[in-house]
């Protein structure tokens, strides 16, 4: 056990203790070895129940701690960028959840401190990718016997929205995670987004266009199209039906217990997406636990993090202006080449 | 049964004929009286079981023929419309196949028409208002239950297309059921619609455009997409999910006997509306016999079938030009109120 | 149309109005001609809405009315036999609602005075072989791709009992249903009977043993276990498992529209068999109008109304005597090969 | 990480090795700290990838090394009773795979040296208990809401037995996880059995009456039928309907991913328990751990064990003698009062 890794955990709120719990419980071979929050008093609380962890403000602080060989960044987003920097000084493998940065900009910064650092470093966290259905969904796809992949129906629904959740969050917040799935089930990058605003729920705060169809196009000719409704109050639901030339394959309607009484055969929806994920964000710190004590990276990296966040912000930008927006194309570096 | 209603069949291709034998063995109060076709050998062949009908080739004569009370317009589009003005002009109820014309401009004739004859006739053969799935999908948007419906998802593939089929008649033809399902679901009139391309599949005929994604919205503030795929080759599916305020309501996925064999538990696909529909198609043409025997017309009306053409119209335009079009409006005659 | 078949409909109940309308309604080359009730206002009341039929208490006078070519028997179990009987003299042919008679010793004089006839006359009631679901699941099990089956897993639920339902009726009215159905899917004899008897739910109407768990073996090596369950207050179920050698196969589990709603996903349970099995009964009371007709007889037979009798009898006597009850088997009359 | 619990694991087959996978991998706060195997191979293949865990051949040995402050044991039953005495004798919490012993005299005699020892110290692997399906469905009917079980519907079958396993291990060995669900869902006793033969599979080895319909009684009233199939080909599937006075819950029948291809809407069936369990047995070891850590048990006890080994044995003599069999009861020691 002398190997285990020490990790230290930026932001100890909601995703951030729950990470902190997942790596003091349920991952072997790691360790929780700082805890850093603006907060004083959240980070002490996230540290109370683990043996040996220091409890910082200073996320610099925290990465320079005794025994810490690796980060996991939970805090705000707009925090992610310098936080990155300093991993990637101090050569510490780093697991940064979604978004990667607030902005397209921020991410082409992260990009090129990586390549400077010489050696891959970053794994983002789009767990949607450790899940297990999106995991044999990908399996079938790659498969080929169902053909080319044509059209992917998604729903992203959530039974309702934090405080000041914006119109433009449901696309860069919500739809990313849409996003980053249809690149890597199709292995195609997306080049125009269109956002159709149905009428506005009555279950939605005032001035937020919910629920909005965004439809993908991608330079393999697949379309995506996403129902993202935020306020939907009726469970938690992320369905992905992917559509080929030889068939279809669908995934997210399966719920455990059916139940019949009075005149109805029901299933459970769950109620938020750490019910839903549990299983997708153990298998995700597990396998970013693995590959740094093997010392790789594997899993989405920061050019999936970019690529996510020009297509979001061009959803932003269709969703404004009523109309198609193209998605502007970056080179892929080299450096990421095989990632 | 002296008061047995006589029904003049136009059309004895594969929709006429089995309306001939529906009529015949499936529906009480009513018999085949005559039969027209173009094709004087399958004219006699529809009416070959059936004692007492006359076969006929020109359409005109077939409702002259002694006992007709009813005509059935199961012949080619193009036909309609002097079918239906003959029709109106002896008075007779008629019950005719979608689409009423071959385009708005015919439907609007066929609307003027009617309204000389000083009384509702016609009613179109819309036949997915009568399956059982639609009429409860119906009702709970009715309820009010779920709230006001703000989306619906709609998939419409077939197994292969006919020989000819067009782009556009993926539209016209297939799609307009969606088109006239979504105004009698909603209750709403369709406004804009754009049409998005995916890739081709490798399993469509050349120059097919296979498959599509219809988008439409409405006077009330929904969005309709629909998936066209007519050579999908993995069964005859049709399916809605209705996205409401509190709550969505799907239906078209349930297929009868689950096997479990191998590595699967399968249920069986249909393989064509024929198998999936056979209920519709009864209670529809009931439902027609059973209004016109107590005097009345029921069901949808040519501005049904008209504000359907229209819609349609603008479909084929948005493929062509690759762009969010406009529905034209007309205003509905006062003659079609509560129609 | 002149060769319309004139049925006497006797029994003017529940069952026997819902024949009358089906005659009137949705079977072609047929109509009802007489209808017979000992309550002369209900046989009255049925015929109202029917041009032409005459209404009589005596069910004897009404098989003798002008134009009755077939008779079709709903009346209570207990005046069945002389019902047949009557028919069978006249050389009518007749479709009887289950049970055909009482108990196995009316049948087996139902069967002696059909042979005296000279020729098959009779169809019993048994609705189910004409059910959608049970015919694919026939059809599946008859085609030998999942090999011999070996266990049936049914499930029989009503909402709640008539006044007056016994436990013995649970088996010899429900449970009767399954037995024909085992005995024609499987194209097997049943040879023994087990009941066991669970706790008693609290929605049983005092002293009847409901649910119970009826456990059948057949001369094949089938085992069919049954849970009829007939207050259970959450839906009308029937479910039939055919477990095989190299696969199951499911029916009825389908319900057609599912409601995503608060927090679970939904589909309807049916109320009653009418809704449940509408189909089944249009397509039975159709398959004996075309059969009689054409001048034949097809469908479930005296033998098997007999046969039913007996498992039941058994049935009732394994439930009265806690333990196992072997059927006793007679032989079946050469009359019936092929039935 | 200095408390982290050293775990012997006793046995290094299947079973043993994928537990030394989980603890050292998935489980935080243990590591393996010793394997023992009678074949020296085995163990330290086992351990190849652990640092810092002995292999041994001798168990005792195992358990006796450094560091080591809890037992699994996942050896052969027959291995089990010494293994449990060794460990109790030590003061050593254990968590031993099922069946706790071969047959129940041995099972009452792990009873009484755990009560020698003074304190609870074993939990009994029966992991269904862990499995989220079987743990909702549990929570439902402790709930109330659907008022008392009266039956259990359950189903288990396996693709195929392994050599040697006999017609009284589908009892012994599958059934058991039946008997200990049953007992730990109802919160009832077993008081009796019947086993029911249906003709044999083809599929089934020389002399295995597989399947088998094995209905037990409790004392509560309920009645639980388990189809047990260990060579039905088609898949690993486990399933259980709890039918109550005021609805039915039903687990077991979902699986991930929907396929529509060529004719049919398919769900793949898992093949193995690994599979289906793998969530069950992660949630198991983790609860055994955290105990443990917390100087507690929790979990099934060594009454459990006897007393699913006491209507196993009872099972096997109904299969044997084709009669119902009671089921012997032992009063519960007050050791295990709560447990």
């Amino acid at each position: 056990m002398s190997d285990s890794l020490g990790i230290a955990v930026l932001g100890a709120g909601r995703m951030g203790g729950d990470h902190v719990r997942r790596i003091d419980r349920l991952v072997g071979g790691a360790h929780v070895a700082a805890v850093a929050d603006t907060d004083p008093a959240r980070a002490s609380a996230a540290v109370a129940a683990v043996r040996g962890a220091g409890a910082f403000t200073d996320p610099v602080a925290a990465m320079d701690a005794p025994g810490v060989g690796a980060v996991l960044v939970a805090s705000p987003g707009p925090d992610h960028e310098a936080a990155l920097l300093a991993a990637f000084e101090r050569g510490l493998p780093v697991l940064c959840e979604k978004p990667m940065t607030p902005d397209a900009e921020g991410a082409l910064r992260v990009m090129a401190a990586e390549e400077r650092a010489g050696r891959r470093l970053l794994q983002v966290g789009f767990m949607r990718r450790y899940d297990r259905e999106y995991l044999r969904l990908k399996e079938l796809l790659d498969g080929g016997g169902l053909g080319r992949a044509l059209l992917l129906h998604c729903v992203h629904r959530n039974v309702s929205s934090p405080p000041g959740f914006t119109s433009a969050m449901m696309i860069n917040s919500s739809v990313s995670h849409e996003i980053d799935a249809a690149r890597w089930l199709l292995g195609q990058e997306i080049t125009a987004v269109t956002v159709v605003r149905p009428g506005v729920s009555s279950g939605a705060p005032e001035g937020l266009q919910d629920p909005q169809l965004v439809v993908f196009e991608t330079d393999g000719g697949a379309v995506v199209d996403v129902e993202v409704f935020v306020n939907c109050g009726f469970g938690y639901q992320v369905r992905c039906e992917a559509v080929c030339e030889r068939g279809s394959a669908r995934i997210g309607e399966d719920h455990a217990v059916l139940v019949t009484s009075g005149t109805t055969a029901a299933r459970e929806v769950p109620r938020d997406y750490l019910t839903r994920f549990e299983d997708a964000y153990d298998r995700e710190v597990r396998a970013w636990v693995d590959a740094t004590r093997a010392g790789t990276v594997t899993g989405p990296s920061a050019w999936d993090g970019y690529a996510m966040a020009v297509a979001a912000e061009a959803g932003v930008r269709a969703l404004d202006e009523g109309r198609r927006v193209a998605v502007p194309r970056a080179e892929r570096p080299r450096f990421y080449d095989g990632a």
